[in-house]
């Protein structure tokens, strides 16, 4: 059955016009649904880099359609290109599939002849998006049988808790932790999410909060100081949370604050599962807190808070002129919090052993 | 030596005018520095409620001054007073302390005469200030060695995280919490303090920060999601926080996600202290988180942000309106993640002997 869950989508090419791809600009988010043009690949560099568009899967695909338009717009694509990849790679450092996803345009543009290589750089930024979503579907599919089985000890809601947003919104549809809850509220289960703020850019209140509402699923937003607290007294069942880098060994880098709700859930008995695609899983990292570079980000992400006054979208400072900020965009989870990993192959223990089981292959390298 | 530190008041009586008491509006910091009039005990019934003074020590100083404004300005003075501490009493139901300076004032009304009321209320008033002024500074002393001792183990700073204000806005002077940090400060000691930003209410970056900026400490804000990142990688010495009230097993309620930095602090192996005058100890409980309530507060505090746009401070709604929020203001922190407590007394370890052998008196009730 075809409905709101199944037709939205994060970014798509404008109509007829193949020159241009379009995004949701999720900056605007609660307050407004903007739509933003990519037109140059530089205008793909500010939307990842400002974050019109965020999320592990979401960015990648970002890239892929900058480098698309970088050869479509150019005299001189092949070049263009170069330079492109280069610089979309340095808009995010710690997304590691952002790197994933340039290199698999760079193979793909290599492959292609000259006067097909715009052509087939659309081709395969489309590919890409259309696996997104094939993806987010079998982390639904394997997370939802987490789902049905704590529904089927339970009288009441389902309670998930989940920090930031590894929504559809971070994605091309469905989303990577709030895959199984689209599918579990599908199938008519009775689900709740606890919905973290995410301070300090508010991707919890400002996007996860609004898909959730949007298509109709229980939800409460908290501040991010409150998880500990609900799970002590029972009120949450399992933790989701997705990932922008997993290590080979199960450590998990994430919005900044995740590591604290792993240690609630571990203290508490409550199962801290992490939904991700095998494209932001690092083989060559091993050790998430001495190998994985942690971002450091604008002050006034913490200082400056936008919100609505009198039906317009304002930007006010909440903190002493004098005073100093520190900003930490992610930190890193270690495997021994995690109860799991949610993969499109299938769940798995958060090690070596248990990834290289779903990812042979990989594994290897 | 007679010094900004030293000067420092939160509440006061209106210099020759015995019958108005003067707090600082703490809903208008940072941005502004207001003052308050209190004339009738309903004013104080509103500033405890409505958080215009907020912290255990100064809830409890406001509510005996209130006691004292009912006195004061009423032809049946004793039944005004009863009245009043039943509505104070009730005002903020998880700050213990608030109970115990009830209960000391109404018994120092009834050792005096009724002409007499008025003016022994106002004394006993005072008595609680200049005693908590004691206490902090005790507080401060016993703090002040374990910060000295970090200092020499190690070159640059000593790094304190703290959580929330349980600074001298919390108190009369000196605070609980950082009472440790201005002592060390005006000893040389080269300390710089985390201040975590504390949603909903911002209490760190609207009143922390302000205080430790006023007085020309080192600090940097944080949000509340960073501080295990910051823990991970060695950027922490020590967590200090307040308390609204400690069990008599050593089990602590303070703001919500103090206990997601107590299981930071446990995880990565940084001391976590909490600083409290014995009068938060409730010697009535003992496992705090079956048997203290925790508040839940207006959704709006977590929905709308108060913030300067152009010189002005306006309130903006950060969340979509169609969101359900859920606002529980404390949790508790297992005694057992509690590496000491600091009290007037002493340093103890969380426990029941610990805090037993500080206050035998007390334990033996």
């Amino acid at each position: 059955m075809q409905d709101a869950h199944d037709s939205f989508r994060t970014i798509w090419q404008k109509g007829d016009d193949d020159g241009v791809v379009q995004i949701i600009d999720q900056r605007e988010l609660p307050h407004r649904y903007a739509v933003l043009d990519l037109v140059r690949w530089q205008d793909g560099v500010d939307a990842i880099r400002d974050m019109a568009v965020r999320g592990a899967p979401l960015i990648g695909a970002t890239a892929a359609y900058s480098l698309y338009l970088a050869a479509r717009h150019s005299d001189a694509p092949r070049g263009e290109v170069e330079r492109a990849a280069e610089a979309l790679a340095a808009a995010r450092p710690t997304a590691v599939n952002l790197r994933w996803a340039i290199d698999r345009m760079l193979a793909a543009g290599r492959a292609a002849s000259d006067d097909q290589l715009a052509a087939a750089l659309r081709r395969e930024a489309a590919a890409i998006c259309d696996e997104d979503i094939e993806i987010s579907l079998g982390i639904g599919r394997h997370g939802l049988a987490l789902l049905e089985a704590i529904a089927a000890t339970k009288d009441g809601p389902v309670n998930v808790l989940t920090h930031c947003n590894a929504g559809a919104l971070a994605t091309i549809n469905w989303g990577t932790a709030t895959a199984p809850v689209y599918l579990a509220h599908k199938a008519g289960i009775d689900v709740h999410v606890w919905v973290d703020e995410t301070r300090p850019r508010n991707q919890g209140s400002q996007l996860t909060a609004w898909e959730l509402a949007e298509r109709g699923v229980k939800h409460t937003l908290i501040v991010d100081n409150a998880g500990g607290h609900l799970m002590q007294h029972g009120l949450v069942d399992i933790v989701i949370t997705g990932t922008d880098r997993t290590t080979r060994s199960g450590d998990v880098a994430n919005k900044i604050g995740t590591y604290l709700k792993a240690l609630a859930a571990h203290d508490n008995g409550v199962p801290f599962y992490v939904a991700l695609p095998s494209t932001t899983i690092d083989w060559r990292a091993r050790d998430g807190v001495a190998e994985i570079p942690i971002e450091e980000r604008d002050p006034g992400e913490v200082s400056h808070v936008p919100g609505m006054l009198d039906d317009e979208v304002v930007v006010v400072r909440t903190t002493p002129t004098a005073t100093p900020i520190g900003n930490y965009a992610f930190d890193v989870t270690p495997a021994r919090l995690v109860t799991g990993l949610i993969t499109e192959r299938g769940v798995c223990e958060a090690s070596e052993a248990g990834l290289a089981a779903l990812y042979p292959d990989e594994a290897r390298l």
